[in-house]
């Protein structure tokens, strides 16, 4: 069994001192759905003790019924929803993660990737420690209840110089709400406020969703610690460069959330426009991969002058969870998401924008779904440069092996996904596009160049990486 | 307990003779999903008897679980998707709806609304018939048990002949499949093949889906009856003049559906750059109510020349089954759906493209949204004209008394909505857009004009119309 | 598809004009749970209109839950229990029957079996009706609504006069509660007084259970109908003889119930000092198959003077759901009910007594534990005859092909299930014990005499009785 | 929270080296069930890892899926069933605890109580250790874990040398099973062997359901270890004399379970003569409370010469789970489980036999129900001596404070129960009847005579003591 398990793909949100603390968390976790739709938990304090709440599946299914919230009554609440691979024993693995220890509850949501766990993990369980999950959130419990320190400050300061890797997290006592983002601040994380209430989340859309102020972004290597006399930040750690994940900008945060200084949106339409700088090509429309796609589109059709329509629809219905039926005899696959405009396409020289290329075979069938409905040619444009190496820091991305592009030249991605052509955003561009300081972002996906390195007890991720 | 029940916002698809009947009718139903997310339904027929599993709940949760399709087995199939407003004994109201009686076994599902079924039914259960639910369809299948015709084919003219009102039907025996629209042709329903298979569907994008060819739309007042011995079409109705549902192209069927001779995002395109000829307005950019609003909104930009932006951006997790938490002290409303994004809007002069305005208070939210997100100017354009009178034809539209078009003139509702101006697309110009005979048309929702009347025990309903 | 289903084997109760209706009848059917583990329900009114609740599962499950009450609210109600078959749609097939009809509402609960009900379904559904279920008690309400009669009493009546067969009923409307029990009295019922509330139900036992008085059986024949008015006892129908099932007084009843005048555990001891009468056998002790074969256990010890022990333990969470593991390499059969006492029956002449032999199969097992438990002989005694002729009158008995005693002899069964002895009661001995009037009981299973003869569509019943 | 929390009433079972372990452990279990209703689970091996599958529910109802059995699939297994009251958090403490801790996995079952819990924690947990339940069962696991020795049977004896109490354990690992019986072997546990399988059960009525050979009972002080090399057997504690828990022969064990050298129906008859030997009364009939006081009043009848009858018929379908509905103006209490025979009690003297007189209140009910079913008088007899004092070694009993007769004379109890005349067993007689070396057992309920004193953290328990 495995016992490393990256904690992909998450959101988090917490609120100190409201009345409602549990329905704003589930609201805000709501806004947060798109970092994890596989399950959702909340922990609630009502300043004596922590109630907690969680279970598989959607955000609006686990919470959706309104008696639940009696399980989770107080005025602080913490929140996450997750995304990760099936498995056996995924029930156990849901946060936030609830323990009482010798003093006392409390419970931590975390979005990011701890890459030391399985070396802590083994040291503690070697002193006769039994832990409860497979999650590496769970040694960050751990740590807290072997620490002698007399304070709780002092104490998660102790457990996380202890552990290296991406992590925001949130963490709530009977009493207390602390908010910390790890020193490279891979992941985003901010801080608003809603009349005497403090908020922490994931992405801004979180704050407007409950209509808190966004205050700031919470910032790399800070601890943020909310209590009854009120708000105090810290800088416990090592001061390092900034490591924002560029990635966040390119497909995962939401459209309308404002992340390492800069609104995604509009990101995504300089992607595109810097994508038609690079990449022009005669054509009569652009077309988006919908929904990632659609501003990277705009961007390209403003910039080039063709004309932007909507040629491929998408059936807002399918989530994750969409099963097709076994017995089935063929697979529909991207049929299921998207169906192409016939009237639009026919005849037509199409741009099509998507934000990544991953093992190919989406793209190919897109490709091939435009063409059949009648494009005379098809023109593949991606507003990324080519995703050759796996993300160790909180993205779930399949292993280098399943990369098309870790493996095969622009040529034969081309050849293989049938366009007629096809250009990736360059590295540079990107930078460019994103602006502000380029050095202030990990790009390791696309160049390979990992900020932090990666100590395990067995030999196998080092393959893949070096 | 009111017995009257519109069957409002149906879609239906059918499959005659494939291995995969089911299958292929759940993916049908899930390419129809908008237009029913309430429950839904199979019968199936393996040539001896009928097979039916139906439910509340979304199409991939009612059928996610593949072992469901053991239950309904066969090579031909019908399903139903519906949307409904709360009540009780709702789930025996799902379809389609199956029966037993003299002749064998039959199901039928409906799309559509039959305004004589309360004197029809007053009139069986006189002669002794129990019903089973209180959907106005199943006076169809009572009027089939009791025809002394010798045939299918004649048991269903007799009883249709009966009946009044919008319909497009779908039956299923233990050998056939029949489809009937009604002689006004008010809903859409198409005819397609996969292989030696015919299908039957309310939009081609059902057909798209599961790759079947597009052959025709169905005719108002066709009877298409399918068996081992082949397809053939019936006539049996007296011919009247076409009135299609305007209201499918302006803002119920999807986009990339063919239906009544046009492909509707082309329509939608079109309604926005006629609205833009009607309502020309100095701005800086021009945004949409996504989805639905986004293609006209795209066609008021082009003609316009005004720059096309996402001003707002949709949480694509929500469905119609959001519940707000119910402790909650405010309303979250529109904003569980819409976020704008600040640096969009912030300073702009901005156009707001939507489908229509119901009650008004959606459209209030979005302005006072869009102006405290920074927009110097707020100016709504609607690509249809007032929706003044409710539909009695299969669409879901409140009482004529909540509809703010209806007693309130154009300059209070902008008041009310507290837009800068607002303009509605003209019934000449929506007309224009939508194209081909301007007298196929049902408009009744915008001009109270309703191509059939409405013979009711009660006096309730009128009191709404005249 | 078999149309013919006998509601067999079934319990109804009913209260009317008690303000905690449901929650009486709740225990009322509690009481009744052995008469029909399979499946429960109640209908209840309020005056308006009525309220119905019914599942699959024990009376305790299904309305375990405290919150359930609110859906059957109101001062009247009346409930069934059921065991049947396994099969498809059986949960449609669940009583009491609530239906809508010109008239307004009635449900319907039955214990009996309807033997021309095939005859009058293809009647009515030749007119045109459609049933809902597979049930024969199903065509009694057909037959109600069918009626131009203007009282209920009068539709009652007609509908009744047209079917045939073993039937006690329980009918409520909106106002008034009906009980009817067929002419021949097969099944028992009785009524009874709660304050001014008046009671009805299968057995006493269930009278007892909330503290209600005793009145009286319902007759043969006998129509009580509970108004706000009073209540009101009618003879509708012609005069026959009675013909009590004395199996319920052998088995099926509850020992603590009052049936047929006579209380079933007297009967049943009394049916142990006959079998001790007629087949006495030198033995050290006496024992029963628990739980029903105790009573005639102790009155063939008392007869007989042979020492009573408990040689066969029963687990008492066994019910009829117990599912033994299907990947099993082995039956455990009646192990998992009955675990022998080797300490009693070690070295013992042992007399074992059961109220009946079905397939012989059980008997078999049970004689050959007992033998393995140390026993030197083995006797068993049956506390009635031998049961050779399927019932047709509500009690769930197997084909007659599969009724051990209908094609072998005394002799070949005890081979069979290698016992020592076997000895049967008398006939003459059974209706002996029971005591009263012999010519008022059926006793068609053992003497294959039956009351009432059957007129079916289909052949097939016939080949089984002559 | 109160973290102490008695592992009361509970059974084990476990068999090693069977193609169905998980199976034939779902039937021991089955056997078991009287020894707890809340809740069970079962971990199995397939000799690489461990799996578990536990719920809240009976065992039929947990595992009566055979689909469940692919969850616990391998060649070795371990169950508990368990009672405990109901409270926060429950679905938690099922058992058995599965944990990883650095040696590999292991899973332990536990009937019986650990006194010194509250101690070893709060010890474990000042080290940092964390705990997932509120068991204390639990603490087990957590010393395993801690131990530097470098067998299991090192690590286990060093363990279970910390801890003081009532304990029957089943281990499991990949490869071995492990039995514990505690020195003074309060709780019974026997070892069987089916085949080449070794099983051990609490109860030998469970080896007889799947036909295992009773080997011997397991040795207070021993712990037996079976591996793929076969079974060893080990007695590492200091030797004490026993303490077995006379209440097990009185009422908790199942009649057909052969326990501390005796058969459980053999010692209740036996109870039952002594009974009439020491409290004689002219009476007319001897009736039981079943079904434990069935064999006590056999045994008080043959020794009287006064009759036996059943004249309280018990309703076999309720559970510990009956929930009398909420909204009801009365308790029904003792009637759901008992109704009286009128025919049978009427204008008789009436001795009735029970185990045990608890609170009182349920012996005041059978009295007044005995007595208004028509009994001239009610003699009570009570088959044990009064029960003073609590049990802190696995039985469920309440507080001293509502244990009747730890302070109230029999003068007083019989006038509260409204009995005629009252007897209990004498201490001295239970002793004679159970047989045996009298200074093997416990008899702290009885006595208060506690063979093992209390280590707490708090002075609740002690208050009640001493």
């Amino acid at each position: 069994m495995n016992l490393y398990r990256p904690e992909e793909e998450c959101g988090i949100f917490g609120i100190y001192n409201h009345r409602e603390a549990s329905n704003l968390t589930y609201l805000g976790l709501y806004a947060l759905q798109h970092r994890g739709q596989e399950a959702c938990g909340i922990v609630s304090s009502d300043g004596q003790r922590l109630y907690s709440h969680k279970s598989m599946g959607l955000v609006a299914d686990v919470f959706g019924n309104p008696e639940i919230f009696r399980n989770v009554p107080g005025d602080s609440a913490i929140g996450h929803v997750r995304y990760s691979t099936t498995g056996d024993s995924v029930s156990k693995n849901i946060q936030p993660i609830l323990v009482n220890y010798s003093r006392g509850a409390i419970a931590v949501a975390h979005n990011g990737n701890i890459v030391n766990s399985q070396l802590i993990r083994a040291e503690l369980e070697a002193w006769g420690s039994i832990f409860q999950t497979t999650m590496d959130t769970e040694i960050i419990v751990h740590l807290l209840a072997a620490s002698k320190a007399s304070s709780l400050e002092e104490r998660m300061v102790e457990a996380l110089n202890r552990i290296k890797g991406a992590y925001c997290l949130l963490f709530i006592t009977e009493t207390r709400m602390v908010a910390v983002r790890d020193p490279h601040g891979f992941r985003p994380l901010c801080l608003g406020k809603l009349g005497e209430s403090y908020v922490v989340a994931s992405e801004s859309c979180a704050l407007d969703l409950i209509e808190a102020e966004f205050i700031r972004e919470v910032e790399p290597g800070e601890m943020i610690v909310i209590g009854r006399g009120g708000i105090t930040s810290h800088f416990p750690f090592k001061k390092v460069k900034p490591s924002h994940c560029i990635f966040e900008h390119v497909y995962f945060a939401r459209p309308d959330s404002y992340i390492f200084g800069k609104t995604v949106y509009l990101v995504r339409k300089e992607l595109g426009r810097q994508l038609a700088r690079e990449h022009a090509v005669d054509a009569d429309i652009v077309i988006p991969v919908p929904d990632s796609g659609v501003p990277a589109a705009m961007g390209y059709a403003e910039e080039s002058g063709i004309r932007f329509e909507l040629g491929l629809i998408r059936n807002h219905y399918v989530g994750r969870t969409f099963i097709e039926p076994a017995q089935s005899i063929r697979h529909f696959g991207v049929k299921i998401k998207l169906n192409p405009v016939r009237e639009v396409l026919k005849g037509k020289r199409v741009v099509v924008i998507d934000d990544s290329i991953v093992r190919g075979t989406t793209s190919r069938k897109i490709v091939k779904m435009v063409r059949q409905a009648g494009a005379s040619e098809v023109h593949m444009r991606i507003s990324s440069p080519p995703t050759s190496y796996p993300c160790y820091y909180g993205i779930d991305t399949p292993n280098r092996k399943e990369l098309i592009s870790s493996s095969h030249t622009l040529e034969e991605i081309r050849r293989y996904i049938t366009a007629d052509s096809l250009g990736y955003l360059s590295h540079e561009g990107l930078l460019t596009a994103v602006g502000g300081d380029k050095e202030s972002f990990c790009h390791a996906c696309f160049s390979g160049d990992y900020p932090i390195g990666f100590p395990r007890l067995g030999p196998e991720p080092q393959l893949d990486l070096f």
